[in-house]
């Protein structure tokens, strides 16, 4: 039974914002089931970089958590209910956004990227994200990289690991269109939502997609008695409609573990972009973790299973 | 420098197959690069299945590795070049397909599914694979699940995992129109073919896809001096044309090992298919291994990524 009887529309600034999930957070909002959000987000960096910012500014920032904008407690949800969020908007909110890369951080190790890197995406036309210096324009498909609600377990938890209540999923398809099913721990289900993208690969593989402030429109419903044990969710449409405009290129691994030939795909996918199109290899990680798509090829030859890197070539214009 | 003068056309029937990689067997065809090859291919069981097969003869079946139509020495290949491989068309030989569950093979394992089962696919339109009894009709985008080319290792080598020689890719985006790159490591090559495959969804869950006898057409060219460590491709266009049309049901899983969280995600996959769409779950395995993508949505949230399954719901007629 899905519950949704109100109509109203609520807003909720960034003024304030919580950097962890704990269910102590007192609701900054309380809404009915069909109520629909328009929530202000601050970006990852908790609006730490400029347009003029660089790559000596990497390792001065310090990370205190996800800033999140909520918590929104939904009447009437209750452990074992289903949360239904509807996305219906997601808007850069400034003119620019970020990519960065940090030694140690994300899915190369230090070995392969030493130094700190900075990308400062221009993003005044809203529909793309422009690559300074470089023929690459990355279509934006805005998505939050964090939504989830509270956890059933007392204390603060970390914003950085993806949970079964969601939270920092990183989901690329988690844009304006799609249904997202969260199940309900607490009652009063207690929202959140922050870490807007504007644009992403599956794998995120750099750490950082385009980071930006966003504008994030949700409706929420609640199926009760709709237990499920991680979130789920339906798009409206066909898949990577932006980008899946034509030709891609793409490296292939194979190997016993997922991880390790994840590594190497994406290793492959560098050299390409150093070789064939003349970026720096800092510049093709970044290409790599906002457009390049990791898949699964099969899982099943055993020994050894493929991981695919796919690269939509449209982004070179 | 990509070599390529002739344009001859040659045909390899499947009278003759190999159960294994062997750089010792002697080429059935030698080619100038340019040329163009009908193969005639076997599929994965040999035609050890008929129409009319049931469950009970999944368990009668010996696999002595994949039948390959092959090998075709390509003329002035040497260690050290790219094989280029156009893929100019597939198409199923015979009005059916087939897909097994044997218990203890496939990602799931034996305590999952402890009893055989099999599908027989009707393909009689060559556009769509209809599943029995079912309001089911999964679009063929068929593709050869095996393409490779000799070891510089003597002796034989199972057909069964992928290499960096290519082999049992399974990848389902080797349909026609997309380009294959292959690293030649023996003399004249030694190209195979085989293990048609009308779809598969990444992954190929089950271990194996609407399996099939198939006519594949490949065009050869060389690129002299540049060598590559794995097989690389790159489409003709957009990926997923065939079944990315509608909406997407997805089920994510999260946690530290993408192989457990790709069981997790087709669990719920199942689960989903057995409680919404009414399937039995051998029906839902099937599905899953024949139209169900497994995308690493995020691979560096440490300490847990995201594996999610994407099932394109226009499969439901």
């Amino acid at each position: 039974m899905l519950v949704s009887w109100a109509m109203k529309t609520h807003a909720l600034d960034a003024g304030t914002v919580h950097y962890e999930w704990n269910n102590a957070l007192p609701p900054r909002l309380e809404i009915d089931p069909g109520d629909t959000v328009v929530f202000e987000t601050r970006d990852a960096a908790d609006r730490f970089y400029a347009k003029t910012s660089t790559a000596e500014d990497v390792l001065k920032r310090v990370f205190r958590g996800h800033p999140l904008t909520g918590p929104v407690k939904v009447k009437g949800a209750r452990p074992g209910d289903t949360l239904v969020v509807e996305i219906l908007e997601v808007v850069p909110a400034l003119d620019f956004g970020w990519t960065q890369v940090r030694p140690g951080r994300g899915l190369l190790p230090e070995e392969d990227f030493p130094k700190p890197h900075l990308c400062i995406w221009d993003l005044a036309d809203k529909q793309i994200a422009r690559m300074p210096n470089r023929p690459i324009a990355v279509p934006l498909e805005p998505f939050p990289g964090v939504m989830g609600v509270a956890l059933d377990e007392p204390g603060g938890h970390s914003t950085m690991p993806p949970r079964r209540s969601g939270g920092n999923m990183d989901i690329k398809q988690l844009h304006a269109g799609t249904t997202l099913y969260l199940p309900v721990l607490v009652e009063g289900a207690l929202f959140s939502v922050g870490d807007g993208h504007g644009a992403q690969g599956d794998g995120e593989v750099c750490i950082t997609a385009v980071e930006m402030s966003a504008r994030v429109t949700l409706r929420f419903a609640l199926a009760k008695g709709r237990r499920i044990a991680e979130p789920r969710f339906r798009t409206a449409g066909p898949i990577g409609v932006k980008t899946n405009r034509g030709p891609h290129f793409v490296t292939t691994a194979h190997g016993p573990d997922l991880f390790a030939s994840s590594q190497q795909a994406i290793r492959y996918m560098i050299e390409h972009l150093v070789e064939e199109r003349g970026l720096t290899r800092e510049e093709a990680y970044v290409l790599c973790s906002v457009a390049v798509d990791l898949k699964i090829s099969e899982i099943v030859d055993a020994p050894s299973w493929i991981v695919s890197a796919f690269l939509p070539e449209m982004v070179f214009v």
